[in-house]
């Protein structure tokens, strides 16, 4: 009997369980849940009669190595630190590997040895990495095919919420993803590729220097740059492209905001506060201002960044309740966990909250010594703050590509990624019937 | 016969060492000038016929402690990691040690064994730190003494170039110390207190928040927050003090130029630039702007940064080439290193050019219910690019330190540094009588 061994019953699972459980029914497979807590894997199989959850500690090689033994696929959702241990579980009983995460240089280095015993060690097929790999390739691909030159590849993706939850939350935005990745983001130099010249955006800059995005249906929405676009040019196959930049989606009006937060420095975690235990969220934003008496932090605001009182940038901070005298309510922390702790009284997510995932990419090209643009886009909603559109996106691919690995549909083997059409065109047509689509628009 | 060891023979040893040939000729002792190149040490004795140049490596134990034996005062010059290596011969021998570098933990944990043999290591006793603690502390103890409570203490100090050198500049400014920590300057967040308030003031702020000082002679000045202004309080015995503020003193519009660099992103070291052999000065300012076709980069600072065309800001980049089309001329290197290879080109000290120190305090006190305020500032000029006022300031308090201790008017034992008055009434009086004077204003 076929067997799927999914590692990490964590939130992110559920898509991708239920997926495969379905799938397992229908065709006769077995599916194992392996996590540190049983009970965990266990709660991912209530209402299913199939499926056997158990206890997963890739510290223990003898039981680890057992239960990868006992199966066909393993597809890990562990943290990616521990995806070279499975890795290497893998290649001692010779099983099959998908995980979303970044290739590292640890799970490169297994390639040689993965081929050789005829394995699939399938990384970066999740949302991004993954669905935003496929979709770009597919059309890539296709311009290339026509005999288009592509000089352009521009490319966003965001995790927000839906446009029916919190409708008066004037930011479209809470945590659907670490929150701490949230407030330290963009703090590396962001490096890309525009017209030949590489340009870098500091910090300071990063969401000032935005590029607005127009998602049919959705409305208007903007993206700062990511760290490292450059890498995609040798990644997609990219030699003659002129511009290249990826990038992370906010709703239209986030990044100006969130730029008063980091041009005040509530993002830096490298020192710890004074005296946090005595803060309200308006003393907190009110250390990053210079003293100045009889002035309100508002005030103080308005003069530091020329921000109009009702405008834009005060509107999301004030919603946030960020200058309230609240007390923050922790003994200690650096400003970034101090904003963090904050932010999440206002942006967590509530058992009702649907998220809401969006990707666009714009592809820039000559055929036939016509310039052409095709622009593309996908959205996803959550159900509510379990069923995410998150768990979706990023463990449906996963579960698909189990699936046609499972049918003997793939036949590349070694450490991949999903670019090629053997892996995009089937998960991006069974990802379609899941209502998780691109739709594209010429011109 | 009395000896003093001075270690390091480097550029900002002149005034020192030339201090201790008169004052040694005119008591009878002896100098000796220890460094890693014997001819560096025998170039500093040239036009006296005392003194004792010798090879000095503080790798090779046995020939330390032999040249240490034979001082009475060892005056270390050498790079501050070494301090607590010549710490341990000094004990080891029984000698004293001065050196003009912050106290390291390491240093601080010999203060017992330095204490029970009777001997004095004083550090911190140069121009920042050195001059600043004893011009401060002698003014702050003297109002304490008249029944003052010192309510606020703001204290700036800047390296910089004479009035009549490179008239022309607009920075009033050159590299008068080392310039990488010139171009670093400033990437940890500056912690001060303000009316009794923590305040952060992050890099992307920092050269926005200056503090502007009038030099009664010598004009307009501002100054920008240095990282700990905190540990003062401390330091200067400042229980009740509700402002205290450190800072880097530059010629007025100096801090407006510098932040368009900080703002771009010029001043990152965290990564190699792509194709730095083929940059010009103007290319690499463009690297840092968006691409807009047809507009220059004038324009695009312009808008950027809200500059004027002929304002003082572009002014400056002009003048120091940045806009130039010339070859950077490295092969390769972070933004931080470009710039400051192309900086160097017009900011290198030549043979004639003066360099010039500036201090200024603040204090704010209340004396029998009344608001006061003290003004006090000190500069002092080079005679050239050797003879510089970096150099007499810096070494003339060591000088005079270790006259005072063979002497035998210096009872304090311990690690120390010069905040007490037997340290700073008769260091300041002879400097006074150098020509480096305090000039204070009330009111």
């Amino acid at each position: 009997m076929k067997t799927v061994l999914i590692l990490g019953a964590g939130r992110s699972s559920s898509a991708l369980i239920s997926y495969l459980l379905d799938e397992a029914s229908r065709q006769g497979w077995s599916v194992m849940v392996g996590d540190l807590s049983a009970d965990a894997a266990a709660e991912r199989l209530q209402g299913y009669t199939i499926g056997r959850a158990l206890r997963f500690d890739a510290g223990d090689e003898q039981a680890s190595r057992a239960t990868v033994a006992a199966a066909d696929v393993v597809i890990s959702l562990l943290p990616a630190m521990l995806h070279p241990v499975i890795a290497r579980y893998c290649l001692q009983e010779g099983k099959h590997l998908l995980t979303a995460s970044y290739v590292s240089p640890e799970m490169k280095a297994l390639h040689p040895e993965a081929l050789g015993k005829g394995l699939l060690f399938l990384n970066e097929c999740g949302l991004d990495p993954g669905i935003d790999h496929m979709s770009a390739m597919q059309v890539i691909d296709r311009i290339k095919a026509q005999g288009g030159e592509l000089t352009s590849f521009e490319s966003f993706t965001g995790g927000l919420i839906a446009p029916d939850t919190d409708p008066e939350n004037p930011w479209r935005y809470k945590f659907t993803w670490n929150p701490r990745n949230v407030v330290m983001a963009g703090q590396s130099t962001a490096r890309y590729l525009h017209d030949g010249q590489y340009k870098y955006i500091p910090y300071q800059q990063l969401f000032k220097r935005i590029t607005r995005v127009h998602v049919p249906g959705y409305g208007a929405y903007e993206g700062y740059a990511n760290r490292d676009s450059l890498s995609y040019r040798d990644t997609y196959g990219l030699d003659g492209v002129r511009t290249l930049l990826r990038g992370t989606l906010r709703k239209e009006g986030f990044c100006g905001a969130w730029d008063v937060l980091v041009q005040l420095g509530c993002c830096d975690d490298t020192y710890v506060m004074h005296g946090v235990e005595d803060l309200t969220h308006r003393t907190f934003i009110d250390a990053f201002l210079e003293s100045a008496a009889g002035v309100s932090v508002e005030e103080k605001l308005m003069r530091r960044f020329s921000l109009a009182p009702q405008g834009p940038e005060l509107t999301r901070l004030r919603w946030s309740g960020l200058l309230d005298d609240q007390p923050v309510g922790l003994a200690t922390g650096t400003p970034a966990q101090v904003l963090e702790h904050i932010l999440t009284k206002r942006w967590a997510l509530h058992p009702a909250d649907k998220d809401f995932i969006v990707m666009w990419h714009r592809f820039r090209y000559t055929l036939g010594g016509v310039e052409k643009v095709i622009q593309a886009s996908l959205v996803a909603t959550g159900e509510d703050a379990v069923r995410t559109a998150m768990a979706k996106t990023v463990g449906l691919p996963l579960a698909i590509a189990a699936t046609l690995l499972l049918q003997g549909k793939l036949a590349a083997r070694g450490v991949l990624i999903p670019i090629s059409p053997e892996f995009y065109n089937p998960i991006l047509a069974e990802l379609s019937t899941l209502g998780i689509t691109l739709v594209e628009e010429e011109g």
